[in-house]
């Protein structure tokens, strides 16, 4: 790291005018927590794909309070400069803490991690941004609730940053976004509003009822720079008397079609109750094992290679993942309209595994973690595959949950990926009336060509998806403009609404410039086409 | 009706400038499609308890497309006219198609009433507005579709209304807003958007993916006037193999607390999937005979002719209802525990009905039609419980699920409304993780003593509830300034923020002015504290 280069500024500013910048948001949230030079090297993108110093932050603030966050923003307001907000900055894969304007000053909320409240006979916990999932994990069993965490891939990360980035978990309350209850947020002109039932002072509802009277604002907040959220009710699962985690194998590529199709009306019928992760081998492999152990070659793994993949680590080439809870009688029930559902498919297994409710974590095999609430950070490892430096991005398509379009989309994303040298590590993430296809694409950041590799496949992605009627549901804060581009009914009609809602209620447009591709008016000339 | 009266005009308008507007919005929907004077008796209040002329319209037109929405707009953009927007108009109970401010043209959509598309295998139907429940219900089965509405208490209204009015039916997709994805929306400037996916020309995602890329603008058209809503994606429930309707009677007033906290968990585990309808033998007794039979003294109904009405009518002091659907074997693991749940509870009486999910609705009893998805409008006779000319109004409060709450709210609700005269006729809708309580307060409109006492009974209801920390979740037009009051939260900012996005988002204030209390800034002088 070279420490004599020169500072990053905010755009406009002087070093002077930056310096009486810092001083005054030392001021605001104490001179320890504000970072700036190699203080910041972890607030940079873990696993960039192109040149950093691009989207280089001047600073990091780290608020304990709202009316620290209220401090910080009148300094931006007073000095035109743009912040960029994290819960904790673990959005690795899609740019971890980094902004999309060079010299932003990040605000950091990981020092806001109190979980405020939990009530077990209702099933829900108040929890400050900084929370982690794993934190809420070890703070419930630490006050012996029996409530439960919905927890996603890598547990290190916010309930709160990927619950407002509509991320998803694996139990039955697996999608985040869907669960959450009632908001506090601080606005860009400092205020600070409760939506929901919170906006009527001492509220008995304000985390329990999703509605409120008039409008709901709450969406205005998911992937979104109209605010900062300080405090947010979450639903939590009551813990089940059983569980039992399924394992449905197929082997053959050309299952994908009926397996989805067969596994659909389970959760339609919500007779499955989580999600269903279908993933295809080299997508557990790259779990599990090191990529030069099977292929060495060029290119990427042939699929004679994932076939020797699938006998070796006893998989089928598409791995669907689910579970079932209740009473010992429901799951039995459960169990037997999913045997039912999935007769009809030749050559699939059905591995299960029965868990009382209130097993131990040490106690659920590895693979059922996250069926059974259990925090971890194992699939860190995927970003590993190709060796080297590790890292990965995402590709994140939102799909119909129908075979049709599983196929169409595997068809596209392995065409396009192998084009580029990498593997197809992926598969369906299937809810009852949509899926997410995930491609995980893992690079070796020491090798230029593949990041380069990287920033030119996923603009191809992105189109080729456009055009069959598919977008991302999320991504790296690079193609964020990109994205938002596809967007195009009615001459982009809803990204101008956008854009009028973000002038009305940041005029100075401080927050987060650029998030999802929406830019204030100071802004906009120089990025909007 | 006498003819003779002076025309109501929009507020500011004179006669010629009104009239010219009429030529101008009868060359934009057809003459046919424009609606003054007694020809507008339909769109009126029908069951006013105030001076019916304080809230008279001017006009009502009858657009039948987005298009003809856009041509109105103009007209009231040019000229300042307040518009007011209804589905159907059947909003009863809660001021029909009444709007707030005199003068207003009232924008009824009832003629936009298609069915867009269906898609059996995901479970979705896209509606325009004028569509209502029993409509839909027979499309579905002249399509041979295998797909269930979830039904509000009476079929005739709006399905989108409903929905954007964040009402409810009584099917495991009863929260009908939680079931809303995807909308066109027109805005006050003409603008038309799509939400979430539908901002993609062709995106495959728009009905089954509630989120987007970016902000979620969904809830800012709920009780709303933000815009008008002509599309609107509703998921449906495929027909379940089987249905046991379950009735639940517990012998006194007492049992209220323990009932609703025996109810939670079975709601909260999603092992009753629909939610739980707890009514008093009143709320019932008014579904099905007449008060006159029961008690014809002064004041309302004494404790011990409640007694005998339980006797007679073979009812319970509180009634529950609800169901559990699924194959066979679960709806049977799911009443087993049903069983369990409710076995401590003594003198409770447990009634259950099964029926194959394909079952004709003329085989569905009655009293099961709403949990089996049968559209009706039987209980409109509970707004002639008092005879004379029925009417009513409901007083609708959001409370957390438990015991203790309902207690409280009952001792409130019902103390009030005896001391004005009236019965308490109603109980507690339990969803998973909230219950709204309801007293439906009939009355004889003939009667001016009783319709004074509802319009001063009705705001110490409010008072009373925001005092304890309780608010409606829905309301009679007469009492939404009234309400949106109790929202204190930091200097009302909750609704500060509304008028923010109202301003910018209908700087003319041409749309439903009023509405939840949301005031466009040229009406806010005059109205807001």
């Amino acid at each position: 790291m070279n420490t004599t280069r020169r500072p990053v500024l905010p755009p406009g500013l002087s070093e002077d005018a930056f310096s009486t910048a810092l001083d005054r948001l030392a001021a605001a949230v104490g001179a320890g927590h504000v970072l700036t030079g190699t203080a910041l090297d972890g607030h940079a993108d873990p696993y960039a794909f192109t040149d950093p110093d691009a989207a280089r932050p001047s600073a990091a603030v780290l608020p304990a309070s709202a009316a620290e966050i209220q401090a910080v923003l009148e300094v931006a307001n007073d000095l035109g400069i743009p912040l960029w907000t994290v819960s904790r900055g673990r959005n690795y894969g899609y740019g971890g803490a980094s902004p999309r304007v060079r010299g932003s000053v990040i605000v950091d909320l990981s020092r806001m991690n109190r979980v405020l409240d939990v009530d077990e006979a209702t099933g829900y916990a108040l929890v400050e941004p900084g929370v982690s999932f794993s934190g809420l994990y070890e703070h419930l069993r630490g006050i012996g609730s029996a409530l439960w965490v919905s927890v996603p891939d890598l547990s290190w990360g916010s309930v709160m940053g990927n619950t407002l980035e509509r991320g998803f978990g694996y139990t039955p309350h697996g999608l985040h976004a869907a669960m959450a209850c009632g908001m506090e947020v601080v606005l860009a002109d400092g205020r600070i509003i409760r939506t929901g039932m919170g906006a009527m002072n001492g509220n008995q509802a304000w985390p329990l009822y999703q509605g409120g009277y008039g409008p709901s604002l709450d969406g205005l907040f998911l992937q979104s720079n109209f605010g900062i959220v300080t405090k947010m009710g979450l639903w939590l699962m009551p813990a089940p008397e059983q569980v039992i985690v399924c394992a449905a194998q197929a082997p053959d590529e050309d299952d994908l079609g009926p397996l989805i199709d067969a596994l659909r009306p389970l959760l339609l019928t919500g007779t499955v109750q989580s999600n269903a992760m279908v993933g295809n081998a080299l997508a557990i492999a790259s779990m599990i094992s090191d990529r030069q152990q099977w292929h060495t070659g060029p290119g990427p793994i042939p699929d004679e290679v994932t076939r020797t993949i699938c006998r070796a680590l006893g998989l089928g080439w598409w791995n669907a993942r689910f579970a079932v809870y209740g009473t010992e009688e429901l799951t039995r029930a459960r169990l037997a309209a999913v045997r039912a559902a999935l007769a009809g498919l030749p050559g699939l297994e059905l591995i299960t595994r029965s868990y009382p409710g209130s097993v131990a974590a040490e106690a659920v095999h590895p693979a059922d973690r996250a069926q059974m609430g259990v925090p971890s950070t194992d699939l860190i490892r995927m970003a590993g595959w190709r060796g080297g430096e590790p890292a990965h991005t995402d590709f994140s398509l939102v799909c119909p949950p129908a075979g049709e379009h599983a196929v169409r989309q595997r068809q596209l994303i392995r065409g396009r990926i192998e084009e580029y040298g990498f593997d197809y590590a992926g598969g369906f993430t299937m809810f009852p009336r949509h899926a997410i296809a995930l491609a995980l694409i893992s690079f070796d950041r020491s090798d230029p060509g593949q990041a380069t590799a990287v920033a030119k496949l996923f603009p191809e992605l992105v189109r080729d998806a456009a055009r069959q009627g598919y977008a991302p549901y999320r991504s790296h804060v690079a193609f964020m403009d990109l994205i938002a581009e596809q967007f195009g009914f009615n001459d982009h009609a809803l990204r101008r609404v956008n854009e009028l809602l973000k002038d009305a209620i940041d005029p100075n447009g401080v927050l987060s410039p650029g998030k999802q591709g929406i830019w204030p008016a100071r802004f906009r000339e120089r990025t909007s086409p």
